[in-house]
């Protein structure tokens, strides 16, 4: 009797999603039911419509629209150069800083034997596809700064360097504008490893 | 170029959420592209028919997928007596107690001059109108424990005092599983006045 049975399964689905309690989801629910009708089924086709239009992009595995993806079809960018990072998430996050120009592989995760994450799991295989003609001059490793994404940049790094392509990583140390007394002890460890003279 | 137009605008609708902010719309968001399609599919249509099939009873104003709701419908309930409450949510924390055999009236709102709600803005007519037969001996008075409910309360109270219908407040004090320590000074000024004798 606590709640009607299309809210109890409104509340239902929003406390599916990550990082959403019970009373987040009951908040949703009725904030829904306080919305007007064209909203709600606005929102509930701009899911739908996210799902149905969204792939991946055949050549770097990014989420897209279109393929290859906007970022793969340009000219502007350099595509003698690839950022290998983890996620979809990671390309959005490199995109934020407006500085890079190349172009990007999504390898969907990183190596964990613990969790049974293999090299196959993972788009290693397409990653060394896009190395067969001469084009990719530089390839950078931006995975996660843990154990896992360690593993994964030494993985490649690994098989790469047969290839004669120039593999980088990206710089881990303390981040602009944290506080040092804040600081974790192995990005301590990192940044004090990686310093460089001025 | 930092999210395709499908992603952007479900990030943007998520965003729209109440208590959503930009990284969890974008967390949210990525989630739904890693849902199945069916399970995608199911949380869109579960937005719709909460929207679609939830209207409000004609009698409590509560939200209910039938009319009159299943509480105002049930004879196993005490019709004698009414809580009043601001908004259904409350009902919904009434009835998680299961002690409460009563019925319940929803204003959808409190009184607010500051605001610009008055009287009319929310349901004390509807009220009234279920008070007219002899079949209500209480109403309980169980609007939030604030300025605006205290006065929505005192105003309700006066209003019914001439039909000659007890009208009784839920009490006021320290929360159960609560500190003193912690407890706010209106709370425990609250809980000093409305000291019993044991």
């Amino acid at each position: 009797m606590q709640y009607i049975a299309p809210l109890a399964n409104l509340i239902e689905h929003f406390r599916a999603l990550p990082g959403i309690g019970q009373k987040t989801a009951v908040r949703l629910a009725y904030h829904v039911l306080d919305m007007d009708p064209a909203q709600a089924r606005a929102l509930a086709s701009a899911i739908i419509d996210a799902k149905e239009k969204i792939g991946y992009c055949n050549t770097c595995f990014n989420l897209s629209d279109q393929n290859p993806c906007a970022i793969c079809a340009s000219d502007e960018r350099d595509h003698s150069v690839i950022c290998v990072v983890e996620q979809p998430q990671d390309v959005a996050a490199m995109e934020r800083m407006r500085d890079y120009q190349g172009v990007y592989h999504v390898l969907h995760g990183a190596l964990s034997p613990l969790e049974g994450i293999g090299p196959s799991d993972i788009r290693i295989k397409e990653l060394l596809g896009r190395l067969q003609d001469d084009t990719v001059k530089e390839v950078i490793m931006a995975t996660n700064p843990n154990v896992e994404g360690e593993a994964t940049t030494m993985y490649i790094a690994k098989l790469l360097k047969p290839l004669g392509i120039k593999v980088t990583r990206i710089a881990h140390g303390l981040p602009i504008g944290g506080d040092l007394e804040y600081a974790d002890e192995v990005t301590l460890a990192k940044a004090m490893e990686n310093r460089r003279e001025i």
